[in-house]
């Protein structure tokens, strides 16, 4: 597919302001997410890192800001009949959890091969599963027949202004709780969340980094930047099962034009970064969630002296849902 | 060893005076952890809940606050030669952060068997290990002769009144996080947490409620309370090995006085509630850190008329030393 190419900022799908409004629209319903620091991780690291912990967003994900800006944009003859969508992972709990606030139905399609944390989410905050094959032909027929049934609305996990701008309210919060920060590292998938972090960062300080970072196996976004166009590829992967989308039509335009660069990093070091949030900053982070203190912690990253003035590094910590016995399993024992 | 029995709250060891300066004195260096919340275990719980999360204390533990307070409360001279206790947990790691803090060295008596995380946490902040044999006899032996060796100040873990009144400091912070608490509970071992945080809640407000949470294998508290006088067990069979400490002549007065019941919870239930904290917190929390939360869930709290009016409970949760492991095995598979 041939991105859409807007030349002004006034082309992307989001922006300050939107994402500003999402802050009032959703304030009631997310929880203003705590920032950690750790001695020992910043001299692990020879720099000031801060951590925006959004394993402890509503949901167990930053996924819940933009499902929940989603919802309550909608007026209420659309919302009324429900949404539905076809993410294994964080946004469908995300989306179910909001669903459940506003009082209507989530019809939540997911691969039979998602992990058990995951779908668990879902029905515990009401929302309907409905199962299909876990490619993404059988993914997107079974929504469409269930959009075709109910008359829902679908909302996408990434590529959606809504989402965008939702997502985009990390950036807010993360610049009040520690107005230093000179680089945000921000893990990349399909580019909602670093689309949102971006727009609102450099709206607040032009003079701010932004990086992505992506798993090896998933490497899609450091080959769009490279490139110059959204290049899809043909496998993943990666254990980090939150980051095997691709960028979509309306995040490629921001992240070709605000992303400085793409951090890509392996497995191994995915691992070490979650061992290392378990064991020092104490906190439960899937592998998606970790990728940025991995992306810190790198050759890729340390040796290069582009970087050698960030000083105050925000990482964007996304995630929670992982099982214990995954995490147990993944480590070296 | 009969208690000594003070009648008057200025006989206590410590006030709500010393702990607004072990405030004052920590301040510089100790984090203000932040306070969670959860719709589900509040659903579950059936009230609201406040978790104020001393995992994310440095060193993993709320001891860091009472370490800090006593190394820097000691004049120059007697700091100079350093600090030595006998602690084969928490409070050494803290100890020996406090001590490279202040630049002096550390001597921590460790048994053999202590918890490999914990023994690791010591070597990371510089403290000068020396091991013992398990027994208390030869821990304290062993510290007597460290004592003699280098003339270092003996910092007892909680049977000093630095010590709780640095522990203090978790009240004025969880009660300005949360202001509507009418309820604390506090994981009991030796006292010196339970005392700090009574002596400061209840001078704040005293139609708090303090309530001790202890594991029905080590509960020396609960039956103290009952006979009106220190009693320790011949002795303790729990997994949270934080809590096998018994009360000290210093913390016992303002156990007896200030501390409104204690719960008694068995292993069972310790490690279902640490199961939640991983699961919906998203955090790593050590079975001793956990109890709290077990003793809100327990049916000798649910079902006991007494605390049907317990509508906003603050529950510390009060380290995060837990070897993945040990939690992973101890859960049901």
């Amino acid at each position: 597919m041939e991105p859409n190419c807007p030349t002004s900022s006034n082309d992307y799908a989001a922006d300050i302001s939107s994402i500003r409004q999402a802050q009032v629209r959703i304030e009631p319903f997310a929880h203003r997410t705590p920032v950690l620091t750790s001695k020992t991780l910043d001299s692990i690291a020879g720099r000031k890192l801060y951590f925006k912990c959004e394993c402890f967003q509503k949901g167990g994900a930053f996924k819940f800001r933009g499902a929940c800006n989603a919802i309550y944009s909608l007026d209420d003859h659309h919302a009324a009949k429900g949404v539905v969508t076809h993410s294994s992972g964080n946004h469908a709990a995300a989306l179910a959890l909001a669903a459940k606030l506003r009082g209507i139905p989530a019809y939540i399609v997911i691969p039979k091969n998602a992990p058990k944390c995951k779908v668990e989410n879902v029905k515990r905050y009401g929302g309907q599963v409905i199962w299909s094959e876990p490619s993404m032909q059988s993914r997107e027929d079974t929504a469409n027949k269930v959009l075709q049934d109910t008359g829902a609305v679908l909302i996408h996990p990434y590529n959606d202004g809504r989402i965008i701008s939702g997502q985009g309210t990390i950036s807010l919060e993360f610049l009040e709780q520690a107005s230093d920060i000179d680089t945000l590292i921000v893990p990349i998938s399909g580019g909602g969340m670093i689309s949102g972090v971006a727009l609102a960062a450099k709206a607040i300080n032009p003079a701010i980094r932004i990086l992505a970072a992506e798993p090896m196996g998933a490497n899609d976004a450091f080959q769009s930047k490279s490139n110059g166009r959204i290049t899809k590829l043909s496998e993943v992967n990666t254990i980090a099962d939150g980051l095997r989308a691709f960028l979509g039509d309306l995040t490629w335009p921001i992240v070709r034009d605000l992303v400085d660069d793409v951090i890509v990093v392996d497995d191994k070091e995915i691992i070490q970064a979650m061992k290392l949030c378990y064991e020092i900053l104490k906190i439960a982070v899937e592998p998606s969630g970790a990728i940025g203190l991995a992306a810190v912690l790198s050759d890729g990253f340390r040796k290069n002296p582009v970087y050698s003035e960030c000083y105050h590094i925000g990482i964007v910590l996304s995630g929670g849902n992982v099982d214990l016995g995954v995490l147990w399993n993944s480590f070296d024992k």
